[in-house]
This record gives C-alpha cells, sequence and structure tokens, in this order.
C-alpha cells in the first residue's frame, strides 16, 4: 500500500483549502469525501460573504474551488472514513468502501456539520417527503403553496427570505426569537407572506400519506397551542458534528466537536482539524479555508519533521 | 459629526472582509486606507492558494474584493489614520487629511505589515531607483538585465520564479538556507539562470550615480566576501507591522503587532484586530479573511450591546 503525506478527510471549503495548500507544500496528498465536493455550502442558495467570488452560488463556488483543488493536483476520493488508527509515526483512515484501508503520514479531518433533527412525531415518516433540510434543493416543489420553517438562526432567516420569494404564504416556528443578523431579520419581518410564531415548541407533524401540518406550542405563560397547515416543512435548527469515527482518538469535545490549537493539532501528534468541525466561534465559509490553510501548513511541517 | 458604528482602517482581504460582515450585520461602516484598496495582493502577481476564484493576479482579486465590499455597502475613504483614541463606549480615529476625526462605536485595526528593510550603505541612495520591494512592480524593466533577490522565504522565492522568467541571470542572497516551500524552492533551483548564495549577511548596495551591484560575506567559518554585479536588487526580507499609530493603547506586542484573542478581541474594548498585523502563525489571504469575518461579526455584537 502507498503511504500518503497528507489525507484529508471532507472535501468542503476547509478540505479543498487544506489540499492546494498540502499539495504546494509538495505533499503526496489525498481528499476524500462520501459525497460530492463542497460540504455544506452545496447546499446554499447564495454566499455573498466570501470575498472575491462576488454574490455566488453555492454549489458553483463548490466546483470552482474543487476544480482549483484538482488542477493544483490534490487526488480526490469517494470514501466514507469509519475509523483513524493512531500507529505514532503514521495513521490509517480506515474505510467502509472495501474495507479499504489508507496509510498517512498526518491527516486532517475536515468533516463539517450536519443538519440537527428534532426527533419529534411524524419527522420520520416524511423526511424527504414532505420534510427537508435545504431549500434550495426543494423550495421549487412549492411554488405557490405553504410552508413552514422551524428555526430562527441565520440559516432559517435566509433561506426563509428565499423561500418567501418563491412559495404563498411562509410560516417560522421557532423555539426563541430570531437570533439572524438584524439586517436579513428585518427584511424577512417585511415580507408581506410571512408569519413568525417565536418561543415555540414544536410537537407533531401531522398527516398519514401525506404531510398535512405543523403543531406547536407557546413556550410562554399562556402555552397557547397552535397548528399550522402546510405542504412542506424546512428545518433549519442547528447543525451537528460528524467526527464520531474518530471518538476513541479522545480529541472530542462533549458536543462532539475536535479540540484543536491554534495551528489546528489536535492532541494526537499528526492529526489535525479544521473548518465546522472543530469547537470554535464562527463557522463560515471565509472562517473554514482560513483554517484549511494553517491545518495543511502544519501538516505539512510536521511531515518534513517525520522524514 | 455623524457616527460611524464600525470603521475598519486598511482595505486589504481582512478589511474588505470585514467591511461585508459588517454591512450585512446592518453596521453603519466605513473602510479607510490610505493607498489604493488590496493591501499586500496588490503587489502580488499570482495568488494561487484563495480556492474559489483560481489562479489569480493580485491586483485583479483586489479589485474583485472591493466591489463586493462597494457592493455590499461599505463606504470607503483614503485616510492616513495617526491615531486612535478611546473614549470608552465610543472611539476617534484621528486622520492626518484635514486633521479629520471620525467617531465610531467599534474599530477593526487591519492595516497589515509593510516590507521590512536592510538599513545598510547604499540602501537609501537606491532605493525606487535600482532597490524593489515588488518583482510585479518593477520586475519588467529589468528584461534581459542582472538582478539580486535578497531573501530566502515565500515572498523571496515565489518571486525569484516569477524574475527568473524575465531577466537575464538573478542571484539569490539569503541569510540562511531557502525557507519556502520544498516544491517552489525545487522549481526556483532547477532554472538554468539562477544562483543562490545562502547564509550570507549583506554589507552594501556599491554604485553613486547607478547601483552597480551587491557586497555579501559568509556567515560560515570561511567568511567569503563577494561581489556580485547587477542592474537591479529586490528585498524579500519580511514584514514590518503598521500599527505603530496606536501604540498608546497597549495592545501591541513587542514585535508591533496586536495582540487578540480568538474573537479578534484587543484589550481594549470595542478595538479588533484582524490580517496580518495581529500576532499569529500563518499570513494569508485565506487567513486574512477569516479574521476579518470573525472581527467583524465580534464588532457587531459589541454595537448591538452598546445600544
Amino acid at each position: 500500500m502507498e503511504r500518503y503525506d497528507v489525507v484529508i478527510i471532507g472535501a468542503g471549503p476547509a478540505g479543498m483549502t487544506a489540499s492546494v495548500y498540502a499539495v504546494r507544500a509538495n505533499m503526496k496528498t489525498l481528499l476524500l469525501d462520501k459525497l460530492a465536493p463542497g460540504g455544506q455550502i452545496v447546499n446554499t442558495n447564495e454566499i455573498a460573504n466570501y470575498v472575491g467570488t462576488g454574490v455566488i452560488n453555492g454549489a458553483e463556488l463548490a466546483i470552482k474551488m474543487f476544480e482549483q483543488s484538482q488542477e493544483t493536483g490534490a487526488e480526490f476520493d469517494y470514501k466514507t472514513v469509519t475509523a483513524i488508527e493512531d500507529h505514532g509515526d503514521y495513521k490509517v483512515v480506515v474505510c467502509e468502501e472495501d474495507n479499504a484501508r489508507i496509510e498517512a503520514t498526518a491527516v486532517i479531518i475536515a468533516t463539517g456539520t450536519r443538519p440537527r433533527r428534532l426527533h419529534i412525531p411524524g419527522e420520520d415518516l416524511h423526511t424527504g417527503a414532505g420534510i427537508s433540510w435545504c431549500a434550495i434543493c426543494d423550495g421549487a416543489q412549492y411554488k405557490g403553496k405553504d410552508v413552514v420553517v422551524i428555526g430562527g438562526g441565520n440559516s432559517a432567516v435566509e433561506e426563509s427570505i428565499y423561500l418567501a420569494g418563491i412559495v404563498n404564504k411562509l410560516t417560522i416556528v421557532t423555539m426563541f426569537d430570531l437570533t439572524a443578523d438584524p439586517k436579513v431579520c428585518d427584511k424577512l419581518r417585511a415580507m408581506p407572506n410571512v408569519t413568525i410564531y417565536p418561543y415555540q415548541d414544536v410537537l407533531e407533524f401531522t398527516g398519514t400519506d401525506k404531510l398535512e401540518g405543523v403543531r406547536f406550542k407557546s413556550t410562554k405563560e399562556d402555552a397557547t397551542e397552535r397548528f399550522v397547515a402546510c405542504d412542506g416543512v424546512f428545518e433549519y435548527i442547528g447543525l451537528e458534528p460528524t467526527a464520531g469515527f474518530c471518538k476513541d482518538l479522545g480529541i472530542l469535545d462533549r458536543m462532539g466537536c475536535i479540540k484543536t490549537d491554534e495551528c489546528m493539532r489536535t492532541s494526537v501528534p499528526g492529526i489535525f482539524g479544521a473548518g465546522d468541525i472543530i469547537a470554535k466561534q464562527l463557522r463560515q465559509v471565509a472562517t473554514a479555508c482560513g483554517d484549511g490553510a494553517i491545518a495543511a501548513h502544519n501538516a505539512a511541517s510536521y511531515v518534513e519533521k517525520q522524514r
């Protein structure tokens, strides 16, 4: 088996930036993802705050980043990683496909996060046919229909603005008040077809063959229970880390995020973290790319020292 | 005088990213620079590791970033900042031009760094006519002539590769060995018109009316002294911080860089740092943009709390 200098797990903005830095540092580099490259940005309609590209569709930015990674010379493969074995001066990345075992001197984990779910009655039943986590993927099918958005953070509010321009009536149900940037909250509140219910517990998605609506209850003293009929639901209630496969390494915090220092090093020499999966304040494309650069720079230094 | 929510000093990648985040957070935002927007990237021929833009000329990337900042709604002005006064819940940014005093609730300092100089005989005499700090600006005038590059880091090596494609003979004189990425070092060493002298002290630039050459001496035991005749010199010996104007605030380290926490906060509430000017390991466009996003996010939170 050939040993790579650097294996990067996860081909989002952090992983793709890391791949460019690793290759340019003369590292034999392999970038892995179980899905198409891009990570969460693939599901983002419009990215306006990554300066230099202009306002850009997330899937389009993903393609541009991947092309740059490929042109720089990074290898890419579709793999689902199930474990990382630490053998001291080398690591083994264990994959689901064909039980592949990939040797690497250094590993960068950049697997990001995935949408959190409510785990309430009706959610499993209507998943993928009524309940969605991606407005840009599924929004168009609700043109002229009524939808409910669950959540009040940046993603919820920004995707609601997008959806409200498509659908007939949009209702937002959220556990607290809107917590997104004030400017986008103002914009959403000013839209004529939008109703917002803050401080609510979502109880149930109703309907048997087909989603019929959402039941929720006020968390205020009145505890008023409401039902809103709808054709579709979009959940934006946060993200879950995806690094369960490396829980035995002792590098995760209690939320499941990877603990790193400012050089993106974990407590295991030769294993680095980057992007949304690390414990940090702000998860953005710009910060993910910065992390990826730092992780690859330090992974390359580590590999050079091992030689 | 109108008070801004956020004033950003320095319109490089960090400052421009910060401006986009600040405006999108509904902040009344002013971006200042004494020079054309872009910062150090304006002097960089080719930027290959900012993923999403492809390999791009630095000045071109600067224009794209600035357009995005302007389209988002950031104000820009040419100003040379001479001091920041801390008045507790507001700051005053003092400018050289017309003694302008600009009030702001929060200030983000993103002034970057500037090229370090050798301070040896002949340097002042030939500055701007023989000695340069920017290959992309001045390289073309040495087509078919001989040049010396001082330095051995990433900038020195990358700009040498660029220059070697233009000039007749290129000589690198550096204090240690080449410290740039191995891949680019290999590329440079393989170029037929390049000679490298590592472990040298540069003593003098000779010539009176016109630069004639460079005298330097080995730092090894032999202490051999050499003279290389040349038509031009390019110095790439590192960068100096540019935040002297805020030394009275007690936010600088002994190198003159701004000390920040991971939220880009300085020790003065309401004053933030971002980009190359902060004390950190890796100075890259990607890391500067990440810093800018974090600084503006936290500056906006600070401003919201002051209201």
